[in-house]
C-alpha cells in the first residue's frame, strides 16, 4: 500500500463539491404552507427536492465548458400541462391535484456554457437576461418565495427552468459579460423570437440596472429598471417593468405596468426579516408580504412568511429548508 | 501545491458513501425467475436497479434535516398504473408487458426528515407505521422477495415506495422514537384517512410489537402483534393482523386474518436458509416457502427461493445481488 | 481529530472517478447543426448531456457485479415514439418538434453484468455483438455523429439504448471473452429472437473481425466482416455487412449489401481528420464525410464535420464536446 499525501485542490469533504468533475448538491425544504382564496381556504404540507448537478471540464487555455441540470421534485398541486405529458394527481379524491406524477423526477432542460474570465456563452436551457436582472428577485419570501408578485418583469421573457425543458430545445443563447463594476447579459431564443439584454451598474454600494427586450408577443416585456443598495441595515430595492401595454383586465394576464418596492432587514445576527409592496395594473389589488429567514446553521434555516397577493389570495408558510 | 492531512471523518472510500453529504448508494441484482400459474408458466429474467440518494444537513443544535430518494428500475411486467402515466410495453409481442416504460426511472417521492437523539420526524413518503412495525418483514425471501405473503399486514397501510410517488404529496406525516428497549412509531396520511401506531419492546432478545390503526376504509388493517427472537441457530417470528372484516372472497382482495411463521437458520460461517408458512381468510390455501442467502464477499449475495403463494402460484428464482 | 494517510486507491480526484463504488462520469456536447434535405434546409442547436452511472461490487473471489445506466438529455427534435410515451413538443410551432419532453431524462434500461478476468457475461440491456464488433464504429463524424451511414451492419441487431429502455424488459443476454489478440461475444434477445456473434483477431496492428446473427426478421444482418489497421499516419478500416436480401426500395429500409470505408488521419499533435464513403443496397446515393477533431486539452475538444447521406441530405456540424 502506497501512501500519498493529497493536494488540497483534490477533494474538499464539505457539501455540494464535487465527485471529480461532476458536483451534487441543492436543497430539500419543507412545512406548512395555507392558502386562503375567494373559493376557500386549506392547509397542506408543502415540499421540495433539488439535486443540482453540475458538470465541467477546464481546457489548456483555460475556458471552462459545462452543464447544469436538475433532478427536482416539487409536491404542489399544479401540472406541468400536457405539452410535457404531466398529468397531476389527485390522490385522495379531495378535488386537488395532490402530486405532478413523475413529469417532475428526471433531469430539466440543460443549460451548456463556456467561461473564460469575464466571459460566458450559455446554450439551452438559458438564464435569461431580465430573469437574471439585479432587482428582479430582491427577496425570496418565506419558505415557498409564496406569489412572486414582487419579479416585476412577470416572467415575461426567458427563464430557467427547474422542472421542465425550459428554453433547452428552443435555441436559447446568451452571453453573459463582467467587468469591475460593469455587467451585461444578452439573450436571445426562439420563443416569441425574443432578443433582451440587461446592463447594470455598481457605485457607492448602489446598483442600477436596465432591461430591453425586443419580442414578437405583445404580452411580453418592453423595458425595466431597478435600483437597489443598502441604508444602514436594510437592503432596499425598486424595480419597475413596463410588460405590453395595459390589456384592462383585471385579475388575469400580466401585462401593463409592474413595480416593486421591497427590504430585507438583519434583525440580530442569525435573522433577516422581509417585505415587499408592490401593484400592476392587472392585480385586483395591491400585494403585499412580510417574512423572516432564521439561521440555524450547518446549511440549515427556519423560514416563514405572510402575503397578501394581487389576486387577492392569502399565502401562509412556516418550515425548514437545509442545503447539502 | 500545499499538502494537507484529512481528518478521518472528510472522506471514506467505500460503499455508500457521501460526496460531501449527499450519499450515493444502492443495490442491483439480478437472475431468472420461474413462474407457475393455472395459466401456465414462464421463465424469465428478472433484474433491479436502485440507486439511492440521502441528502443531509445538520443544524448548530444538533438537529439533522435530510431527505431520501431513489432511481430505481425494475424490469417486471406490471405497469405503474395510469394514474402516473405508466404504460407497459409488449416489445416482443408475446403478450406480457417486459418493460414498465420510462415511468420507473426518475426519483420516487421524496420523504423528509428532522432527527434529534431518538425522535424523528418525517414528512412526504413516509415509511409508515405499520409497514416499519418489528416482524411485517421477518424474512426476505430468495433475490425478488417472492409473493410477501409473509407480510402480515398485506400493505394495507401508508408504506414508503420506491417507485412512484407514495405519499409524497398526500400530506403524510409520521413521528418515530426510541428509548433503550423501546421504540414507537406513529404515521398518518391522507389515503383514506389513516392513522397509525406501533409499539415495540425488547427483552431477553424477544421482540414483542404492537400496531393499531384508524381508517375510512373498511378492509385496512386493523390492529397486529408480533414476537420475534432468537432460539439456538435460529430467529423466529411470529405475526398476526387483523385486516378488517372477512369479505368471504377466496383468491382476491386481503381481508380478514391473517398470520405469519417465519424462521432464518445459519447454515455454516456464509450461508442462511429462511422459510416461512404464512394463512390468510383470502387465500385459496396455505402459503409456503424456503430460500437461501449466501455470502460471496464484498457485499455481493447469491440467493435463491422457491415458494408456494396463497394464490396457488410456484415462484422461483435465482441470481446475484449486489450492494454498492 | 485524528490525521490519516489515503491509501492511493482511496480516491483519485480526476474526472470520472468513484465516489465509493458508485462512479457519475460522461460528456455534454453543444453547437449548431446544419441540415439541408430536399424539403428544406435548417440551422439550429444541437446539444447532448450524458451522465454515466458504473455501481460495483466486487466478490471475495474477484467477481466484478456491476450495474450501467445512464441519464441522458438531447434536443433533437425526434420523439421517442409512442411505445415509450414520448412525445416530441413543437414549443415555438414552427413544425419541428424542439424537444423530446421529459421521457428523456431518467435513467434508461439497465445492463447488468458479472466479470472476471477476460470473460463478461451482461444481462438486461445489453451491449450487442454486432453493435460491439470491431469495424462498426470506424469513426465517429463531426460533434454528433451524422447519419451513422459508416455502420455497416445498420443496427439491425441488438444495441445498447442510452435513452430508452433498450433490451433491458427483453431478456437480453451476452457472454464476452478475450484471450490475448482473440476476442469473441455472442448475444442474444428475444427481440426477433435474435442469436448474434462475432469473434475478432489482431495480428501486427491488423484486426480482422466476423460477425454472424440468426433471426426471425428478414431484414436483420445475416454476417458481416471488418479489416482495420494502421498505415504510417492513418487508420484504415474496410466493412461489409449483409443485411437480409434486397428489397429493392431505394431511399427506405436498411436491406441488402452496406459497405465502408473510412480513415483517420492525425494532423500535427492535437488534431485528426476523419474520412469515410460507404454505399448500401438501399441508398439513393454514394455517402461519404469528413471531420476534424482538435483537442484542447483538459478533456474538452473542438469538433466538426461535413457529410452528404446516402439519402440526399447535407449535414454540417461543429461545436465543442466536454468528457468529465
Amino acid at each position: 500500500m502506497k501512501k500519498v499525501l493529497f493536494a488540497t485542490t483534490a477533494l474538499v469533504a464539505t457539501a455540494g463539491v464535487a465527485a471529480a468533475d461532476v458536483t451534487f448538491g441543492g436543497y430539500g425544504r419543507f412545512g406548512i404552507l395555507y392558502v386562503d382564496t375567494a373559493a376557500g381556504d386549506s392547509t397542506d404540507i408543502t415540499s421540495r427536492f433539488r439535486l443540482q448537478i453540475d458538470a465541467t471540464a477546464e481546457s489548456d487555455a483555460g475556458v471552462t465548458f459545462g452543464a447544469r441540470v436538475r433532478i427536482q421534485q416539487d409536491n404542489d398541486g399544479s401540472a406541468d400541462g400536457t405539452t410535457t405529458g404531466g398529468v397531476g394527481v389527485d390522490a385522495d379524491g379531495d378535488g386537488d391535484n395532490d402530486f405532478r406524477g413523475r413529469q417532475e423526477t428526471g433531469i430539466n432542460g440543460v443549460r451548456f456554457f463556456a467561461r473564460s474570465g469575464g466571459l460566458e456563452v450559455g446554450v439551452g436551457n438559458i438564464f435569461g437576461a431580465l430573469e437574471f436582472m439585479p432587482g428582479m428577485y430582491p427577496i425570496d419570501l418565506g419558505l415557498t418565495g409564496h406569489s412572486y408578485d414582487y419579479t416585476a418583469y412577470n416572467f415575461r421573457g426567458d427563464a430557467y427552468d427547474s422542472d421542465t425543458g425550459g428554453a433547452a430545445g428552443l435555441n436559447g443563447v446568451e452571453v453573459m459579460y463582467s467587468a469591475g463594476d460593469f455587467s451585461m447579459h444578452v439573450s436571445a431564443s426562439d420563443v416569441n423570437d425574443r432578443l433582451a439584454a440587461h446592463f447594470a451598474y455598481t457605485f457607492s454600494g448602489w446598483t442600477v440596472a436596465l432591461g430591453l427586450q425586443d419580442s414578437d408577443a405583445a404580452g411580453d416585456t418592453e423595458w425595466a429598471v431597478s435600483v437597489g443598495g443598502s441604508v444602514g441595515i436594510a437592503d432596499l430595492s425598486f424595480a419597475y417593468a413596463k410588460n405590453g401595454d395595459d390589456n384592462n383586465i383585471v385579475g388575469a394576464g400580466g401585462n401593463g405596468d409592474h413595480w416593486v418596492l421591497a427590504a430585507r432587514f438583519d434583525v440580530g445576527a442569525a435573522t433577516n426579516i422581509e417585505a415587499y409592496v408592490a401593484d400592476a395594473d392587472y392585480f385586483a389589488e395591491t400585494s403585499y408580504g412580510v417574512d423572516f429567514n432564521h439561521d440555524l446553521g450547518g446549511g440549515t434555516s427556519l423560514r416563514g412568511g405572510i402575503s397578501s397577493t394581487g389576486q387577492d389570495v392569502t399565502l401562509v408558510d412556516l418550515g425548514v429548508r437545509f442545503n447539502f
